[in-house]
């Protein structure tokens, strides 16, 4: 049984989503609800998101209905009335969704995305929205603080082995290209995204022969124009004097030695020796790839080091953003029949309303802060960050590339300040709030205390 | 697009494994190879691993072959002789697998797997054997500790929304529920694995109601016999008093107040706060649910300080193992052509040759110690890990239900002793390595440091 000849994303869903349907339709609450997703807080060492996931989520969106199967599971689990599986075949998304689009750079507080619909069409939606939109965020912006600190030197996403299943995977790839890495390991990346595909030898290669020299001729003989050599199996610096003595041979047939790859040891001493031993051999143009266990941090004392790298290949902890692996991130009903909603649970803040963001750039073209405040409120200068995407339903534009969103991506990172950027930041962006904006929250959470709390009842 | 109609196991692989692969065809190198599959060291605070995930793995080599599509992809990387992509077509596995059964209990060095089989075969499934095992394993040893920590009582996987992707939730729904958790909120988990599916109501339901009682008073109506109430939004003592009103009514007309559940603030303290409401309201089987952050750290300092919880909703840092998101593990050639193989790199060890795990257990049924050994050594009096699931490219046995290694599961974790189950463990399980197995490792170590950095070449 293949999982994915089962896969449904009208089901990739927590139960409790239908449950509340399954109440609100008994109920016949209809009105319009606003859900906004939003990110809490930096998880420590970030100070800006990137945007990405939302053209797989419009294309989960358009396309979102119930197929007989799921419909005839739901019903299986006798929670649900003869009403409400007869709802669900019928029911398809009409409303409308304004976001951010993929590529661009956000705050936290900032709603990514907002979906105005149905109650019930906007709930049903919840667990999806968040798991597509969290996991593509997340890796975006683990890629571009890899970006950031390897200082213009290329880097390769090498991690689809320890990524979180297969999905994750392809998300790594896609998100990490976005942000500016030049390719992938992963072949189905390649296929589905267009990802550049990259990749030559394991330690498996190597070893598989009776010895190292002869390994290398081989993959020499079978990839003349492509040949990067992995010298650390056995010892870097006697691997890294075989591979010269391979583009050596090489040369004589009018080849380049492309690189080698380090994968293990200390590798600032290894590298600046390597590359010595090119340099003396008359090979300077042979690139050093390092990978092994990298990420932004790692990089970064790399080069402060002095470490000899041109490109790096950045596995897991890019692949799981290790350091962070998760958000707070949250899908909150912040309007429903035009009454602003919010909760008071203790440290879980929700900003009540349709809301907008504007941006604001300083003389010299820089972002300076962001205007958090309500859809209706008119805010001169400020550039909105928030597009409507979705509306009655329909899609309100053709799907962007993946090339289109890197570029996008990188015009977004020039106008970031340096001081965000950093691998170790000490500031956060501002993020105002409007006043009408802090108005409406205020006069909500005191109409809500005065009721829920302090009220008799 | 929807990826997974492009989905295409074959290509869940790194690039390299490809570029290798023509080459060996290129060089002739068809011999037998053996690969060894291990975590190499303990993340932080683990003592254990459950092996999982074995059976997706077996339904993926069994049904290995490329589809058209993907080696027209292939070939059209331009990367790739026609030789070889006519091999591809042709390609299955036929060759051996040898596995720790899914629920088992597993330590650093010891292989979950070996496959021998034609190198090119046993190369080209790496990436897909270390991403389907790596992340339930990963998964199921982390909801281990969870049970663990949950003294007895009954934990639900609410991690969907923030797991990586929906292969990766799914995954988690199901290595939860074999690892002791009662169920899951995953719906498509439910559908696909037959995971018991819970779920109630989230704040937007009771926020989108004009006052929180109306909201509790409209769930009991749509669901007399499953109600449990969120009572936190607003004020949890509040909730709670709200919710005992709803329960009195409820009892009126013959039903009961399944639950409560609370998602913020001290939870020790409102947790006894709530249990004295309703207490004292008459209603002591009113279950108390918490959620929220929750993993085994948590868990056990809720229950120390003498939280009165009895189902903890365990999301999102179970979901990702937040704080150990993914095990040094290796994929590694340890025999080709019957010759022992290791590289010598700096603090990565492989054992070298085709091996078994015995287990041996004490006068109580205790796990005592493990041996690792070459396979071709008899160990008498030890039980062996590894299993042939798979010969000469044939599934050997029928898949297992989830709901039988559920029950192995089980009964490991009886037979493994109280200090490596701990939350902080402080020791680590013996295993020993056999003396023709060092041996063997030292004689093949000095050997290739003989030829590959001693000798001039």
């Amino acid at each position: 049984m293949n999982v994915w000849d089962q896969y449904a994303p009208e089901l990739v869903t927590d139960l409790y989503e239908f449950t509340m349907a399954e109440s609100y339709l008994k109920e016949n609450m209809s009105g319009e609800a606003t859900f906004s997703l939003f990110i809490r807080a930096y998880p420590h060492h970030r100070a800006y998101f990137v945007s990405a996931g939302l053209e797989h989520l419009l294309e989960l969106i358009r396309d979102f209905r119930f197929s007989e199967a799921s419909v005839d599971y739901l019903a299986s689990t006798g929670k649900f009335s003869r009403d409400f599986t007869d709802y669900l075949k019928k029911v398809r998304f009409t409303g409308t969704v304004r976001a951010i689009p993929e590529g661009r750079i956000f705050f936290t507080q900032e709603p990514i995305l907002e979906v105005t619909a149905p109650i019930i069409e906007g709930q049903l939606l919840e667990t999806l929205v968040i798991n597509v939109i969290q996991l593509e965020t997340l890796l975006a912006s683990k890629a571009a603080r890899c970006v950031h600190a390897a200082r213009g030197r290329a880097l390769v996403d090498f991690s689809l082995r320890r990524t979180h299943g297969v999905d994750a995977g392809l998300k790594a790839a896609r998100a990490s290209y976005l942000a500016g890495f030049v390719g992938s390991s992963n072949v189905l990346a390649g296929k589905i995204y267009g990802v550049p595909v990259f990749g030559t030898m394991a330690h498996s290669y190597v070893t598989s022969f009776k010895n190292e020299m002869d390994s290398f001729l081989a993959f020499a003989r079978t990839y003349p124009d492509d040949t990067v050599l992995l010298i650390d199996t056995y010892d870097t610096l006697r691997g890294a004097e075989k591979a010269l003595e391979v583009a050596r041979r090489m040369s004589a047939e009018g080849k380049p030695l492309v690189g080698v790859r380090l994968d293990s040891g200390d590798l600032v001493d290894l590298s600046r020796k390597v590359r010595k031993i090119f340099l003396d051999g008359g090979f300077p143009d042979v690139k050093i790839i390092v990978s092994g266990s990298l990420d932004e941090y790692s990089l970064e004392k790399l080069l402060e080091e002095g470490a000899e790298i041109d490109l790096f290949a950045v596995g897991t902890r890019m692949g799981v953003s290790s350091d962070a692996p998760y958000f707070d991130i949250a899908y909150k009903l912040v309007e429903y029949e035009g009454r602003p909603i919010l909760k008071l649970s203790s440290g879980k803040k929700t900003w009540v309303g349709k809301k907008q963001v504007y941006r604001f750039y300083d003389e010299d073209g820089k972002m300076k802060e962001d205007l958090l405040c309500l859809l209706e409120e008119a805010v001169p200068g400020g550039e909105p960050l928030l597009e409507t995407v979705i509306k009655d339903g329909e899609l309100q534009r053709s799907p962007e590339s993946l090339e289109r969103i890197r570029e996008r991506f990188a015009g977004e990172w020039e106008k970031l300040p340096h001081i965000y950027r950093s691998t170790y930041p000490v500031e956060t962006y501002p993020v105002k709030i409007s006043a009408d904006l802090s108005e409406l929250e205020r006069q909500t959470s005191e109409a809500r205390r005065r009721e829920e709390i302090e009220k008799e009842w």
